[in-house]
């Protein structure tokens, strides 16, 4: 039951559709040109009406959310997200591969190629080796090739969408070292999903703060690791440290690199700003902002945009990299669409082309 | 050189382009099927990219912003709008008409009916009193059949839109009595506008805060008397107290009425209810909450949905009108889009149908 | 076990510390000059530090969270802290007066005489009917003389201290009518408590977002009603409509008054900010705003002020009440120690004349 | 005209009284057990009374703000605070000191000893080199000795305070190397001070983004490598990026050190937070944080505390020290206050020892 590349029909189910990242896929089909949303799966809802669970899209969908059950999800549909907690997927992929359908799982569960660190970070074993072999890495100005031809893709995680894309083609380029990198991003607080809503995100605690957590140790941690190391064939190591600020969306991210022992000091942003125009020259989703600007988290809300500005401290010899993405936009949804356009051979920006929302 | 009704090749000038509602009348067209964004103006900005005071367009438009000049603007230009402070368009809309193109303005110039209401609350005399007369206010739900016609639309105020698409029906209907009705609404800053950001919107100083401002005498005041006035074609009378609260964008209402003499205690609300969809049945724009649940500006967030509910006390024989916009989306930049559509016998939702963002 | 009205070594106990208001009272009372806080009992974090619930007070303070039994609480206190949910005071309060300790109670429990509309409104018995009508209802500057000789005094709730405070001189002077008055109010957040973390108050969900809630039916309803009619000597009725905004402290009260039939509509504000200040001249805790200021609530923030401000609709002939308070300081622990203080014959302000934090 | 070391009767002037740090201070001294407001300066507001220009202290100043001139402000003063903009102190301090009054100065003006690198960072010249030599660097933890005999202190800048308070002992105790410093930081709005509020700053423009700012060039930089290098010996760099977050006030800063040479990886982060409670053992008003916990800017909301969590990443050999600060507490008025009780012979604690505001 697989979709010709140029379709524009696509069959829709979304699994895990009432949290943040499942609703925006779901919001994103509802308005996508070429697919329809036939499906709904919810823990919490099951049985209610999605916009019940969604209140933002009463008038847009009749939707029931149904029990979270792969093989009604994946009867008759083109494709299924997966967005559920970890576990998951791995345990529910493969029946949906079988049945015909394309899998975009937006979990960890098949990001991580290396089963032993898998298990470290994520404090269970990977128990589908063979699809994870299978699965591609879907970050698509990245590995946008291998996704086209996948039928299994693992969306990537809301840290590494913004870390990636601003390191990669600079270390790809060879304009910074691959040792001493440090990413300190900070996120909003939807990035603890809709599910898990503890005291630490009540919004009086978290409110009018700001604070670090799993410094050190974050899941995304290898997973950065991962994918800058397919730019410098190297084993790389980052030192990765969230934190959260009290906005709902948005993650910043700076990225401090030591600039590569054979570049010289002045023009060390000039030139890295260029690798990263040359290297998203014709990639609608990623802008580069001009000298001396910040990006800002504000100017992609609502979007899939990654917007990336490069600055420099020459008596350090370090090049700060800061980049900005909506974490449920680029960092999840839309990203998720981004990747299925991919795989249908559609063009990349269907469904997702919204401008920011401002202010 | 006006358009043709069906046309799809809207040539579009926004005066004002760098305002929030202006910006979001610029962004809309830029997304708009059947329109293309000609030329915007700005007094800060110009001889700037609209890019460059507008960063979340970055990417989607090479526009640069030109002086303030009403023939540069309309000349080549099916539609202007402005969506400058009040005044400007008064003293310029006669030349954008007398140029062929239709106007549509965001401003208080051409709301008010009368006069010397107007200059009482505005502190300044009607200079188009002839274009007054022709203006035709802009509320699409309730004025729409005379939008359409029209050559020149006063776009309905950010507290009004609430105000009114919650009680017209109720009043139309005989339901709730013309007397003694309050309303009380809280509204997010960017209803202050971009340009005076004032002490008073300094982010320390509003952050954290409730106030009130203006109570008993806003300029919203007699439009919203003037709107509901003609459901019931009394002179009516309302209290008008605004508030802000911290938030970039949304206005609710609450909005107090006396039951109608002759209608029975028993099930006001329900009978309110009932009034609201038929009166907005076929509308895609304003959705009525489930009995018991009360419309929060969250689920409209950057959309044209005005939603609505409604309560009582019976005690007090009153039925309690809650409704929720975008203050920049409904309660300016999308319905002046609406109303464009309306103006150009296009679909209403074209270039507007987003889906709220949530959260 | 009593203390002497003079004395400034009062050993204070807080059943339901780490609840917000029980936390605020167990923070003031370890600053007190007057007070030792000398235990604390938690449902959540009994047997931990309070530091590790409370974390502001590491460095402050070594107690331990015991478990919440009224015997270990009120042994050895000469006042008592009630700050549990509703049901636990009228459960609990006559073993610790038995034990000889004042009981201040943060609770619902005994605030509203009439025992009928105790239940309609609060969905309980009154299960300690004697005590009711020895609990004297705490509101310091409006029966802090029935305060003073109180054992057990049921501190005002959060909404009915901004509204009452506003209403009842203007009532008790004959300046406003005693009918249709409506109390239009926002809380912050923390309104909702500590212990209920629900999904509506996770911060994606609450943030930026304005909306109303139990609109006709709240349980402050008629606590703001008995209060009032003590002024008049009426039953009076209100119509009272809550409203959650995105701050973590303070509520806005907006309270919509006709003018007194035999007043002149002239001037009617002017002479209702005279007799507010007339009522609480001397009162260090009152605040009358200057014509045409509105309060805020972040000129209160976390402080025991309530400020008033005044303002008229002349056409309507209604007199509008702005209010502002902190929902947890002024609407709940700081009163509480208000309280105390007027009951242990201290000066009213001992421990809560803390500045408001600005900004 | 000096206080005596013991004396508890200080009249202080605050010159920019009704900007944050100034009102800060003034709202400070109002609360003082041994300190009088006897004068007030101010810009924006001279001939107005102080609660006007800050509506927090109404009922509890009748103060009329001054015009700035440092005669007014001096003569009669034992302690007069400079809380102007960068430039005003070194013009101005003389003559306080000459009237015999002891200054405190706010501003960057006496914290960089090298006149060339104040220079480059300040774009101005150090107008006052004698007094430069004299001033004393008010770090109270750090610097307290020096700052108990001074006539002229220097208040450490709000960035600094947070870096220097959490990297320092571990330099001291070469617990950590003085290479490789990264100090990534992120600050409410407040930090951009009261009278700046641009558009950048305009509430709808700040709120719910991230963004950095001054990345690499920060004038913050070179106050904390010198404050840094005095415990190394070493012309130490550090890399200092500063963002903003849509908080009013907070800084929290995480700063990334690679281990000394010497010293094993193992247990790194357990000997620095040893080596952090050694160095801060008896004094009140710096905590740390138990292991595996970060900081949070709202424990520390509104008082002089600065949090120190420790923190490590074995595979890069990194130390992660996360400081928490009130950047108009700690990081401005109350560390100002601070160090007049040390110049004073006064406890330190006096006046300052408010709890936090939580939530």
């Amino acid at each position: 039951m697989t979709v010709a590349a140029s379709s524009c029909n696509v069959r829709v189910a979304v699994m895990g559709a009432t949290g943040y990242a499942g609703a925006g896929v779901a919001t994103y089909i509802l308005g996508h040109p070429c697919a329809e949303l036939i499906w709904v799966g919810s823990n919490t809802y099951q049985g209610a009406r999605l916009d019940k669970a969604c209140p933002w899209l009463r008038g847009r969908t009749n939707l029931v959310c149904q029990a979270q059950d792969v093989d009604l999800a994946a009867r008759g549909a083109d494709v299924v997200f997966m967005a559920q907690s970890n576990g998951f997927a791995m345990a529910n992929a493969a029946t949906a591969l079988n049945l015909g359908a394309k899998v975009i799982d937006l979990s960890g569960d098949f990001r991580i190629k290396d089963t032993a660190v898998y298990e470290r970070y994520y404090g269970r074993q990977q128990a589908a080796p063979e699809l994870m072999a299978e699965a591609v890495y879907g970050l698509p100005e990245i590995t946008g090739d291998a996704v086209r031809g996948a039928r299994l893709v693992a969306n990537t995680g809301c840290y590494p969408t913004g870390a990636v894309l601003g390191l990669y083609p600079l270390l790809a380029a060879g304009l910074i070292s691959d040792q001493d990198i440090i990413i300190d991003a900070t996120s909003g607080v939807s990035g603890a999903g809709r599910a898990k809503h503890a005291l630490a995100y009540h919004y009086p605690e978290i409110n009018e703060t700001l604070t670090a957590y799993r410094v050190g140790n974050h899941q995304h941690t290898p997973e950065i690791e991962q994918a800058l190391s397919m730019a410098t064939g190297t084993n790389l190591v980052v030192t990765f440290s969230p934190h959260l600020a009290p906005i709902s969306r948005g993650i910043l991210s700076t990225c401090y690199a030591r600039k590569a022992e054979r570049e010289p000091v002045e023009g060390m942003a000039a030139r890295c700003r260029e690798a990263l125009q040359a290297a998203y020259a014709g990639r609608p989703f990623v802008r580069i902002m001009p000298e001396g600007e910040s990006p800002t988290t504000k100017a992609t809300l609502g979007s899939n945009y990654c917007d990336i500005g490069v600055f420099e401290d020459p008596r350090a010899q370090r090049v700060i990299v800061v980049t900005a993405v909506d974490n449920l936009g680029r960092g999840a949804a839309s990203q998720a669409i981004q990747n299925m356009n991919l795989m249908l051979g559609l063009d990349e920006t269907l469904g997702i082309n919204q401008p920011p929302l401002f202010p």
